[in-house]
């Protein structure tokens, strides 16, 4: 297990020391609720990670990485009360404990929140940051449409998902990442290929969500396995599935989504038979490799000694393992 | 009647240029007709005009006119959810055109895009026109989030109403000047009193709103008259007349509001019977005046020909006289 504590630590003392306006209070506290309801931190982590690959003190990059978390959480307040969602890391989402308008407001205070930690950073960083920054919000917004979108659309192709989550998920990992190259001063090619590891390796790891979705433990999981299965989620495995198999296997698919009479256990079975059966877990499996060799293989081009780029890819297989 | 045509002309044909992304449809489609419902475009015009004042070419400031115009409707959007209102500009608000989710997504990229739309200056200008508009973009929210909170607190004062409508509505009128004078780099002293002359205007400007939503023609009004008073709104007047009023008048005013037995006509005759008797309509005249002539005084500061701030002041009266 890669140490990531120490960019943790420093993160999070620095979150708390954030110090949103106080007034008015219904406005900033439930910034202050979403932001200290916890999780890994792992975006912003990667931001300060990246700026000390580039031999900077990744300090420097601590308010970058606190924008990539407050658009992060701005994005999780919205998309909330999009999904209609009660919970959030086991608590209340910020328009439950509060009300729609607060989930609305609070959240559009936040996305100019983020801008306004760039400030810190002179002319040219702070609009490389910025421009950046808005490039990223504007594909994940696109990427959760695009989810919306396909909620109510049949024919939705392997592309058109693995567009989706890569707007809707790993542009900001590359971009977190990018930020701490910018940050550092690296140069544009690094830059650009810090990002092409991080977004990649986001691909990956949503992939590897799907897979973990129905065929990972309980235990080690942290959500309700099969759970994509029993809310008919157009998921990697349930469309490639649908690629693979023949007429009949298809058939059997569409009647198990459209099946609302049968139970949930024996629902998350018989999808993981036909996933199995069509040869759609071990396409899944070979494309999560794909994308992690394609994030590794970047890893090649890019300026830094050999005992950095060997972090990187202890971290990318950590996270890969869900071990961070 | 001042002439704006040509800001406006060439603001129009700028906005019908402005080519958003094409997909998803579902998030572009309602920005392209919100931005489309027309409008007298009043702050990217004032945008515009600021520049020619500081002696640079209006069409170089297009592109800050239309963030702000941009963001304008952005906050249309939101506000139109939280106010559950059907109707903008006569046609359906875009969360009753579409749904909930298409007005929060929409709106959310709107504010991406503003920004985005300064990418086109370099550095210092980028820096400066960004930061303007987060302090102000943060500063509307909070405006609005203290206008929400006012509709269930019954010790609102005059002075917190003032801000409410400084930050809800008067800041992005002297940003949007401001804006102009940065493009035209203008000296800080100058951007600072042009930002004053807007704001303090704005705030005249939305006194006047509420004065005129009692005591204004019907035709000429534009909205309905009496509909704060039937709305049971904490306007400047209703406060003012709390105020101003011995206990009876003040009971009868409160009981008023509280009756919701008494037909609208009647409702609103005697509200405003309440609002001369107590003197709060000859109030808010006096105070009108005085953020007018507190915005005509800042002009005299500025180090522009006075043939330009007579269009200034033109222009300032020619808006609280609702004659452009």
């Amino acid at each position: 297990m890669l140490s990531i504590e120490k960019y943790q630590k420093a993160f999070v003392t620095y979150l708390n020391d954030f110090a949103t306006p106080k007034a008015p209070n219904s406005l900033y506290q439930p910034i202050e609720y979403i932001l200290g309801l916890g999780g890994k931190r792992l975006r912003p982590v990667l931001t300060l990670m990246t700026t000390e690959i580039f031999d900077e003190n990744y300090k420097k990059s601590l308010d970058a990485a606190l924008a990539v978390e407050v658009f992060h959480n701005f994005s999780l307040i919205h998309d909330d009360i999009m999904d209609d969602a009660p919970l959030r890391r086991g608590k209340q989402t910020v328009h439950e404990k509060w009300d729609l308008n607060t989930g609305i407001l609070s959240g559009d205070a936040m996305l100019i929140l983020a801008y306004q930690l760039f400030e810190n950073y002179e002319g040219d960083t702070f609009k490389a940051l910025a421009k950046l920054f808005s490039k990223t919000a504007i594909e994940v917004c696109e990427g959760q449409q695009y989810d919306i979108d396909f909620e109510t659309r049949t024919d939705v192709t392997i592309p058109e998902y693995l567009k989706m989550i890569e707007y809707k998920t790993a542009v900001l990992v590359g971009a977190a990442m990018k930020m701490g190259a910018i940050v550092a001063e690296a140069s544009l090619e690094d830059q650009d290929s810090i990002y092409e590891f991080g977004k990649n390796l986001g691909i990956a790891f949503q992939l590897q969500d799907d897979y973990l979705d129905a065929f990972g433990e309980p235990k080690s999981f942290g959500k309700q396995v099969g759970g994509d299965i029993i809310e008919n989620k157009k998921t990697y495995l349930f469309l490639k599935a649908l690629e693979l198999s023949n007429n009949e296997l298809k058939n059997e698919l569409f009647q198990l989504y459209d099946n609302s009479s049968i139970g949930n256990d024996e629902k998350v079975l018989k999808a993981k038979q036909i996933f199995n059966e069509s040869g759609a877990s071990q396409e899944i499996k070979n494309t999560i490799e794909n994308y992690t060799k394609k994030a590794f293989n970047v890893l090649d081009t890019i300026s830094v000694s050999s005992d950095k780029k060997e972090l990187l890819k202890q971290f990318g297989t950590a996270l890969m393992n869900r071990n961070v």
